[in-house]
């Protein structure tokens, strides 16, 4: 017998995996359970190592980091085609597709999205950040695949916690009809960002309690043959589970059951707050840059969640809402155990958020939903069809309405005064402080006759202790803040400073201008508007993009009239991490941009 | 022993019921079974009657008689709450509730709407007509019962082919959650409006097949109990099983198995063409009006099936997809077998419709998506992050999008053109004749860059042979069909025509205007705009609300300028059964008027 001695395989076996090393999947494919139970270690390590600087989605990676490389390891990657659902399972993805740098060299950890992104590698096939639409687009993936006679293997990969979203289940549903290959991971991690709600969590922990072979069975009632790994987080069993399902020709869900959180103690344990985290002490946990300043100020989420708890014991009737993000509401596990019964967690499921805010309107209470601006249009039927048709006297507050909020392509605040105040019958109000944003809330949750949603940035509290509150917004009323002439300036929701500090400038210059708080963006206040129809010239600002937005319906009223009218906004694009000064520069939307275009109109 | 003789009951046992007098369920509450059959039989021949003079929603009320009869037999309506999902089982509920009348006297068959409306009575819990949403909206009204300490039964009524929609699902979901009362009936009549589409309906079939014994079953798995009634048109079970689960205090489902269309032959025998159907002769089936004349105009749906059934045979990567509707896609039984497999109906489910479409593009497929203006909106999030974000090249025609489709306040084609024309990257066009329609579908199936949606309304097609085409649509560009002076009509889509006439009429008045077909309404042509900037008035006008819309992105971008800008089309409000021209003329939407307001506005 002749020995042979392979140096490459000795000095692995000998050595630490070099991450280095690692560009693309083919690198991993030869390596022993051993070498990959060390790559995941060090790719833990790096990833742990990263977050607690750089921040991130901590806990669904680092849950991942086995399975992830079980995939690449198995599936013939990029000719295999893998859907990662809302990309929150894709650093340890990113890193072993030629991105490793982003995640070893702190020089480099900005070169990557935290989302998956087809810009940066072709391992990504969309780029995604909203929940639950993994499945649906692998079944087109695979209907176009057997359309064309092709053969790879096509994997859809999605958490627990979105398994709730409707768009996940209506995937689920058509790919069950697909007679070929067509592979569903179920990465059950037991938490959604917070905990699951739902019916069916309950069958999933009946299904792990039960090594998988309970009855019922959500996915093989859908139609899916059934595979379940109890040590989600084990790479032999993961490899052999995904090895016997490769190139499977029917439907099947392969339930894996990981931790969240995995190997980092503190994210383990409070696995909501390490959901995702901006920068924190690996041992301690702490956030590095939010040491709790007695003098912090405070955002628009705290302000909400106390204000709500004091509305909520005050009223029995009114009850707070979220769909799956109650820490955007401010509603840390504290506040929802002091609200109790008056917190509702619908889950990741928004259109059911809003209709059953609309059942609960209809059946008497007072319900308050918040939204995170990107995802409340996951429900815009249900605001057009069962809160505004139906006249149901629900209140919405949309978080993050706003350039300044999440500035990730996916995440963008800039569509919802165009996606609602469209819809009739529904009032849009934008409170500029938060003493208008109280009243409004206050004056909301009082009537019982309109659906009413108030727009927030999310960013701290403004206050203006001076400003002009109505016993009453129903209906359209403007606060003239300031009397000039010729100019009038309209500035909505957050854009009321920057155009209160450019009537300044102006005021300054010897120029008098009107200032304008609009307060209500989807009727406008004609008597108002009428006022000024012999100006110069009206300037409207908005945190949005201009498109479908306020000031359109403003130019639209006073376009047969003689004064000029000059929308100011942002762009409609899919901006994607944008600096947030470029980008108001750019959209002219500074103190001194606007008073430089009063300037000029009044010359006009 | 002392016998009473009861005359009202012998009256009632020996004559037939008469249906003029129930006036509330109350009156139904004593009946025999025996009685409550004869009603069943007596209301099921008025519908029948009317049905066959006036049109509606045939199959789906036909087989629901016995369980809306067996509901108001058992229930305490209205103190109990049952809402029903898409109101297409609510001609017997109005029989039964006050409205009997509407059913059976020719002269009030129209004083009813097509839906539940609370306008109409205070059994009508919502306005509904989009699927889905009832079990959300029920467990809103059982979490403000379980809130507020009430007592009453809460019961959501929803057809098979509904839970196919995201809503739907997450309505279950979450209702499983309530520790309460919470009935949802199942209506299984084996069909959505056309066939079934999905994993789930297996296993319904396999529960029918097993009376309800099977494993696995989709109810319990999302945590309901269960219950099923294989006589689901026989009222003696009916009664039963309602009353088995009247006033249980956890949540459960109860699966019904009805046939569509019962008592119908024509209608059972054929269940797609009479899920809705116009007058028809009861015997034959065959469509009172729509004698099918040689020279009858074609219309959309026809034109758009011929023309896809072509593009789909000369090209295999050419796929056509509709969510549950293929008949307004003008795809009857026999087109879809011609079709083959490139015609995929992903069931009523538009979010599935739009990610399985990207991951169609994506895969190098070209698919083409039909929808219904009003329900295209339960896929805003898929049209924004999956299709538009993403760049997948899918093409996307809205039917009715226009004032002259469906006039039901839940159906309206007012809407798409400010959801859809405001998401980036997204283009969307509006043809003005079948010539045009043709063109931007070839084009847009052609190219592989761009989302695409285009336009068209639900009437016959207008053809204009002389239409000047493009090669290429992805860059705005509009057509100066006529070039005048001081005055610019430009008129999108089917508003064309009406311009295209003003433009005739001011001619003959000696006026010389500037007629344009914009094309696209996402994206300005600034250089045809440009020119118009010293114009007296442009006028635009769409066939759609103008808030939001094509026009208002006119009168923004000409805001500056000493040019007056004249938006017209229709309010921001929910119309219910308008009068077509009375709305035009509302609107200012005639050729006259529009050639009115272009002599004052060249007088201003």
């Amino acid at each position: 017998m002749k020995i042979i001695f392979n140096k490459t395989l000795f000095i692995r076996l000998m050595e630490n995996i070099n991450l280095a090393d690692i560009k693309t999947p083919d690198d991993i494919r030869s390596m022993s359970i051993e070498e990959l139970t060390k790559l995941a270690a060090e790719m833990r390590s790096a990833l742990i190592e990263k977050l607690a600087v750089h921040g991130g989605h901590v806990g669904p990676n680092l849950g991942m980091v086995e399975a992830v490389i079980a995939l690449h390891y198995v599936f013939d990657t990029p000719k295999d085609q893998i859907v990662f659902d809302v990309s929150h399972q894709t650093y340890p993805h990113k890193m072993l597709t030629g991105r490793m740098e982003a995640f070893t060299d702190p020089a480099h950890y900005d070169d990557v999205t935290g989302y998956t992104n087809p810009e940066e590698s072709k391992y990504d096939l969309y780029s995604l950040g909203h929940t639950s639409s993994a499945v649906a687009l692998a079944a087109g993936l695979a209907k176009a695949r057997d359309l064309k006679g092709d053969s790879q293997n096509v994997v859809a990969v999605i958490g627990d916690g979105s398994l709730s979203g409707g768009i996940a289940f209506e995937g689920l549903d058509y790919g069950a009809t697909l007679s070929s290959n067509f592979i569903v991971v179920v990465n059950d991690n037991q938490m959604s960002i917070a905990e699951n709600h739902g019916g069916i969590y309950a069958d999933l922990r009946l299904l792990r309690n039960s090594n998988g072979t309970a009855e019922p069975n959500l996915f093989r009632s859908m139609g899916y043959a059934y595979r379940y790994v109890n040590y989600g987080n084990d790479l032999k069993s993961l490899i052999e589970m995904f090895r016997s399902v490769k190139d499977i020709n029917y439907p099947v869900v392969v339930h894996i059951n990981t931790m969240k959180g995995m190997g980092l103690p503190i994210a383990e344990a409070d696995k909501e707050t390490f959901h995702y985290s901006g920068p924190f002490d690996p041992k301690t946990g702490v956030s590095a840059n939010a040491e709790p300043a007695k003098d912090a100020p405070e955002d628009y989420s705290e302000h909400f969640a106390k204000s709500m708890l004091r509305r909520m014991k005050e009223n029995d009737k009114v009850v707070t809402i979220t769909a799956g993000t109650p820490g955007v509401l401010g509603f840390d596990k504290e506040r929802r155990q002091d609200a109790g019964r008056q917190f509702i967690d619908v889950g990741i499921a928004e259109q059911a958020a809003v209709d059953v805010a609309s059942g609960l309107a209809h059946g008497g209470m007072r319900p308050v939903v918040g939204f995170v601006s990107s995802f409340l249009q996951r429900a815009y039927d249900q605001f057009s069809q069962d809160i505004a048709l139906n006249k149901q006297a629900a209140t919405f507050v949309v978080f993050y309405g706003t350039m300044f909020g999440m500035n990730d392509e996916t995440h963008l605040g800039f569509f919802d005064i165009s996606l609602l105040s469209n819809i009739p019958s529904l009032l849009y109000l934008a409170p500029t402080c938060k003493e208008e944003f109280d009243a409004m809330l206050d004056w909301s949750i009082k009537q019982t006759k309109l659906p009413v949603v108030v727009r927030i940035p999310g960013t701290t509290v403004l206050s203006n202790p001076e400003i002009k509150l109505l016993d009453d917004y129903s209906k359209p009323e403007y606060d003239i803040v300031r009397e000039g002439k010729d100019i009038a300036l309209i500035g909505a929701g957050l854009m009321f400073g920057a155009m209160s500090q450019a009537a300044d400038i102006l005021a300054k210059q010897g120029i008098n201008v009107t200032l304008i708080n609009p307060r209500n963006l989807s009727t406008l206040d004609t008597a108002t508007l009428d006022s000024l129809k012999n100006y110069k010239g009206v300037i409207t600002a908005e945190d949005g993009i201009i498109d479908g937005g306020y000031g359109q319906k403003v130019a639209s009223y006073l376009g047969e009239s003689p004064v000029k009218v000059m929308n100011l906004g942002l762009p409609k694009e899919f901006l994607n991490r944008y600096n947030y000064s470029e980008l108001r520069n750019a959209c002219g939307l500074t103190p001194e941009q606007i008073a430089g275009s009063a300037v000029e109109l009044s010359k006009m």
